[in-house]
């Protein structure tokens, strides 16, 4: 009970500052997305899959969250795309004063649509709000099935769940109907997505969510 | 800065009931192992087989740390051994206060070895001396092989580096030599472990680690 009195005020700081973000998102009528996933489960390869299939038709950026080490932006800048590195030297998940900085960086007035890519957790990023538009989760095969029943919070946050690494199905012991139905149980609305980045599978249906949204977000001409 | 600033008082709590769950271990003789690791990089798994590959020898107990649920507890109760299931209720890594009242549950003085599996997170979990012989980190070869780089943190802290799931490794595109290199960078003195489970590769090596330091830390008769 401790920690969460102590982290209290943190959040109400977070909070605010996360509302300016917000507030300067839908002036310049950009989506924002903060894509949340464990280390590994296909963060950095599913935002290029979606740079390669959304580029010719929006402006993107990409904000990169690590602990250390600036490899993720580095792959995103080599796809043609402003990537912006924040390293939080420690800390477990991003906050909005550190959104708040990229966001100072980058071409506000020419993006349509920006990806966030959190730390790689799946239990601090979920308690954090940057101003996005939509937490969306990556859970990869071989994570293993039971995983909302063990990480429920971040099933219950996320607008959608992105299954990755679907290609590597036939390897692992990962029961599709029972993960469904566990997620269903924790949150009824959010769709769940298959994906391979390796094969192409799913993608289709996870581009038009994302363009219906960045539609959506677009500021009155 | 403000992050670690805050944090100290409850660290420095921590630590001394740490360092007193350390002496009650000391006087019982038991080796304790604090095992972390991504959500669904093995933990639980790399426990079963490492009963299973002790139990005749040694009595050991295992200590299961999760956000919610009890799953894992009750797979290692079905293997025969004592297990203390722990939710922490949101909060994303074991404190020493959690290992004290799940101590206070097992039969110490029958103990010779004691496993707790800590929460999934690869940055949290370091920061937090529970008073535990050794932390030991387990990566899965699905993960990818920039892990090190990215939370450098913990391969820094840990012991010993479990690459797990190395029976998948002709499906991804994981480096062994480089991941190495990167590992000995950061920490020259871990062993690292390559494992699979499914095929028991590496345990030989993986189980003799362990039986040096559970001989070392027996009480003298």
């Amino acid at each position: 009970m401790k920690h969460i009195d102590i982290s209290r005020p943190i959040l109400d700081k977070n909070d605010r500052l996360a509302q300016s973000n917000k507030e300067l998102m839908t002036e310049k009528g950009i989506f924002v997305l903060d894509l949340m996933a464990s280390p590994g489960a296909g963060k950095t390869t599913t935002i290029l899959a979606t740079i390669e299939a959304l580029k010719g038709r929006y402006n993107i950026a990409v904000i990169e969250g690590d602990i250390a080490s600036n490899v993720d932006a580095l792959k995103i800048k080599e796809a043609g795309v402003p990537a912006i590195q924040i390293n939080t030297g420690g800390i477990c998940h991003l906050e909005s004063d550190m959104i708040r900085s990229a966001l100072d960086q980058l071409p506000l007035d020419d993006l349509d649509f920006i990806i966030v890519e959190n730390v790689g957790n799946l239990v601090c990023t979920t308690e954090f709000y940057l101003g996005e538009d939509a937490k969306v989760m990556i859970l990869s095969i071989p994570e293993g099935d039971d995983k909302p029943l063990k990480y429920p919070g971040i099933f219950q946050t996320s607008k959608a769940v992105i299954v990755s690494k679907m290609d590597t199905l036939p390897v692992f012991d990962f029961d599709m109907d029972q993960f469904t139905e566990t997620v269903r149980a924790l949150n009824p609305q959010a769709p769940i997505f298959p994906l391979s980045a390796k094969t192409g599978e799913g993608f289709d249906t996870w581009i038009d969510w994302l363009v219906e949204r960045i539609e959506a977000s677009k500021a009155p001409e």
